[in-house]
């Protein structure tokens, strides 16, 4: 199964897709979407989500991954959260993809195994997961290859238990 | 100039078109988009997505107005506001249309002439100023004319005042 995790944020959204089998996990390709500098914030919105139907048709995922963050500093950041996470999910979702949603806590457990990892354990735990020599050098890119492993994760074991009852 | 004046929700996106001539404001359309009870969040994102296309499309306005909003009760229903929000917005901002943001004080003191009015005030204001003969019945429809209606006096203001300097 071929997962796409998303990190969004309205200067830089992150992406990975990692191809899941038989509980093992690799890479297939991660990076950022970064409009220029000084891009007004609608015409990122847009940018985001052209970047994310391109990604969508280019590597064809099964599944999409994201996080659920459940804080932010203010107001004026978590509305502006809100809209480039739509703007990311929305080609997918109109795609008819299934979207699942993860608390940081779990994608930290799932990758590091316990839910208080810093940004920068969990990047190496993700190159280490990977098979990669060296960790990511773009921590958005990381933190999408996250949430997809913790899906790849997740849905293995769901997988596996629901052939222990069939 | 015809504005599309939009109050975004998750549970009901409110829409209204205007047409403004000479600084005189008449109403066009209004409505509100719901997505049946019980609707995913993902699925309610996409149909307000597609309701809004439908919506530019048929009623072609020429620039779009929607509310910044300054405050809410928690992230989570700050977090679905900003997705409801990029869902109504990314039809127009991917169709190039230019998109004013007001502040709520602003959008009553437009309507009103304060900006402190309650939502009925601003409803019997926009019913007023549009010459309805009833103030609408959906609070959500007639937000959204009121943000039309702010940007109809703002920009007849403003091109009004061009002109004096040309």
């Amino acid at each position: 199964m071929r997962i796409l995790g998303i990190d969004p944020g309205s200067l830089a959204t992150g992406y990975g897709v990692v191809e899941e089998q038989a509980g093992s996990v690799k890479r297939i390709e991660c990076g950022t979407v970064r409009p220029p500098r000084g891009t007004p914030f609608h015409q990122r919105l847009s940018d985001i989500h052209e970047a994310l139907s391109v990604i969508l048709q280019r590597l064809a995922p099964d599944e999409v991954a994201v996080e659920n963050p459940f804080y932010h500093k203010n107001v004026h950041s978590l509305l502006q959260l809100g809209q480039a996470r739509a703007a990311a999910l929305l080609p997918a979702i109109r795609a008819g993809l299934p979207v699942f949603e993860y608390a940081p806590r779990e994608i930290k457990q799932a990758v590091v195994g316990h839910g208080n990892a810093e940004k920068r354990q969990v990047a190496r735990m993700v190159a280490m997961l990977l098979h990669e020599s060296e960790p990511m050098t773009s921590l958005d890119s990381s933190d999408a290859l996250a949430v997809a492993i913790c899906h790849a994760h997740r849905s293995h074991g769901t997988r596996r238990y629901l052939k222990t009852l069939a």
